[in-house]
């Protein structure tokens, strides 16, 4: 159990009057705790707290006139280690996909997930089956993609990444999902903090459906998944923007951090961990 | 209050032990009341009942074995005329759209909303807001698609049909989306069944939310929305597909058929809506 | 008779051995005579002269060490007006189109005059033939387009720039070729330097083939057709680069300009010009 | 020295008078002499003969009237093993390649080498240079592409094939040139006939210049390069279509055939390439 506090910070000079939708409060799951949160709006406006997707995105809604407008949200929270015994995690046939994760196979706007199908057969189609074969996506991507700021940008979908071999972390994310639903395995993207990124930014890693629930992974290898912090889950990273503006803006400052509560403590990492990051 | 029979039979030559999810049956809502259905299944498998999706779209998932495999589907439906007042229509300020409305801005597999907005807004920006302007964006994509039968795959986008200039009826419904939401309009697909289909068979449109709720448009001109009866609802045909085959199978027999119930009736279409249907 | 001065001065930080290759002197043609010119290098390198492409590019090869490299080019250019009677020019059928221009009706890198056939059919089919059509398209482009610096790469194509309707110089000019193409009227692309250019760069135009001879249009209206100065002639911007370097390097200084020999001349228009530009 | 008869027969019914490029007629080059050939037109047309691009292919333009077409093409031809020490073929730096190879490191419309220039210095910029680099990029196209009939259309371009991982000859042609361009390799498209090919059709293969001249390779292992007959070279198959018909036509018959004159005869390949084809 690793206790964490995260925060951003985020200020923009607002051009014309502008409605703001905010994605960066943590979410509530059974493996991640919120302790405690704070959320600073300046000048203070009321915030109409929403809860967007399948999922209840935590989205706050702000209406800001011009001006400068801050927002500044901490949080304290109690993360479960996820996995276990990631080699007894099988692949659910496709007959016994529940309801409620099948929209998770469907192809999105940057997961093409249908065009991608015959590569991920033919790369992936004879590895073993399970947790290991989402694994072997994640070297994969992981091995082949250069990790390059500024080589993508919001057009960037998982096929174009695939044949540039470049991308940052929602690109490297994309590729996980696109592949994984390729072969038939549920797979989701998640935005969130992260321990241990460098620079510190959000971050985007992705989760697949494995066994009887969702697993994270983050082919980038820029961080643990036991220092992943959820904000928000969606098909691809077009239904989680941190932030969506409408109107005129100019984003002046953009601050992101997440670290052990005690700086003492290091990151617990299960024990059987160790066993599958052959890669 | 027009009152409906539709149906379909569809019949597959099983070459291999396939997962078979249908997306057939009729949806309830406040405007469409299923009055009586049926469900046949040759050989009888049980089918089991899902609900997938934001809407809950209602899947039948069976496994079938080798050999011949026949569904039929009948229902009787009474359809509300859904339009009343369109002129009074206003599109909702993104600062109103309320949480469960706000998915349907975002772009998707087949609507890259992203890249059409400049056109959109370059097209449209100056139309008069509410229900006219989506009119006419389905005027526009009358007036420039040209509606060819195997002009189109499974892999074709709205992007790709605004340049290429013809389709079929889920490219204009998608191209009328993308329109929308480039817009700041919510728009989603509606897959179902069209009275007067020539020739018949299963139809795509879509819906975007003005004043209060969701009204329905076809840009194809090729079918009445009176007569339009709502098999499922998705960001776009992704999410959306009749039938999703995992195995080998060979599709034998399609039929699809929707009918005024009594033959001496003709469609009640609401006296406003001549009104409106300008172009 | 326009007499001008062109030139340009280009330095680059050069952090490897690189070779490069240079398309930045006027061509000579039968309306544009090279009075006189010249090229220095520093430091001095022998710079190897090839003649590159159908057109017979004039290209500069040269090997630099790492340093600072620097190239500058001044040319004095007498060009003759090249349109005459624009009214009169007509599109030469398929079956009379010299062997020489039948290269440039099929599709390119950055103009995909196949995809774009239809679009160009349903938007200027119904046009009358002949230099009026060009210029129709060259209008449409126009108005279709913004001109938004920085808004497209090195990738992007009139496919792409149809959709998101913004672009540089060289996007107007593929628009407006990959439509004449689709028309079945040979187009190609000619880079150049070009009189009033604000702020003055390099500049991409296009020309189709009427009559019996080419014809330079620029969509842009940045620019009288008057002032252009041919560098080289290809069928898309990827075969006229202006520089080419294989190695790493760094651009530190770009100048460019060009302008009427005699600061007391205007640039001479012929008479006839002004009735066919009526956009 | 192999002696090799080749031919086609097209036979279409011309709906509306049309205008027809045939570039069918096999080249004569340094290693290809062309012993006698022959042209039949039904109903006789006089046959314009038109040399057509860089490399001055052989196109015949016809004007046919509504009815019944036909144009059947034979040749016997010499054809000298281009191949002898392919170990020692080496690629040429940047700085050495002829002018009128340049043309051929050009991006265009079905090899957009520049979006798949990362990828093939990841796989291929650790190979040996030189012919066995060639050979390396033509194992990896014929292990990861399926050839599957009907995959791909007109519109398909290596950057799609890269993904979908199947095509057809031109396809694989196009990703192996797109490769070798990637690398900095001169690279491009040949169409031809060739002995052996089941089922009998036109082929398209490539060439690659390495040392003082172009090399034939085909990565789709359906013909040996000793039986491969050139009728056009272009920078990809945009340039060399088999026939363009400007007008409504339906093609009714089509027959193509490539065999050793005398059969009892069998290919002569040079004894040292066997020890090349390793893959």
């Amino acid at each position: 159990m690793n206790n964490i506090d995260v925060g951003c910070e985020l200020q923009y000079e607002v051009k014309s009057p502008t409605t703001m939708l905010f994605n960066l409060s943590v979410a509530s799951t059974e493996y991640q705790t919120v302790v405690s949160e704070s959320l600073w709006l300046t000048p203070y406006i009321m915030a109409e707290q929403l809860e967007v997707g399948a999922t209840l995105n935590r989205v706050q809604r702000v209406y800001a006139e011009p001006g400068l407008f801050n927002i500044q949200y901490i949080a304290n929270v109690n993360l479960g280690a996820e996995i276990h015994c990631p080699e007894s995690l099988v692949e659910k046939p496709y007959s016994c996909i529940p309801a409620e994760v099948l929209p998770y196979l469907n192809p999105s706007r940057y997961c093409q997930s249908d065009l991608l199908g015959n590569f991920a057969m033919s790369e992936f189609g004879g590895e073993e089956h399970g947790y290991r074969r989402v694994q072997a996506i994640c070297d994969w991507t992981y091995q082949h993609l250069a990790y390059v700021s500024g080589s993508t940008d919001s057009e960037t979908t998982a096929r174009d990444v695939l044949v540039q071999r470049q991308g940052v972390c929602r690109d490297f994310a994309h590729l996980g999902i696109s592949l994984c639903r390729g072969l038939g395995i549920p797979a989701r993207y998640v935005s969130g903090y992260a321990i241990d990124l460098e620079p510190p930014d959000f971050h985007g890693f992705f989760e697949a459906y494995l066994g009887e629930r969702w697993y994270l992974f983050d082919a980038t290898r820029l961080a643990r998944v036991e220092g992943l912090i959820r904000i928000a889950t969606g098909v691809d990273a077009s239904e989680v923007p941190f932030a969506t503006l409408i109107g005129t803006t100019e984003l002046k400052l953009k601050s992101v951090w997440a670290r052990l509560s005690n700086s003492s403590q290091s990151l617990v990492v299960p024990a059987k961990e160790s066993a599958v990051s052959t890669a």
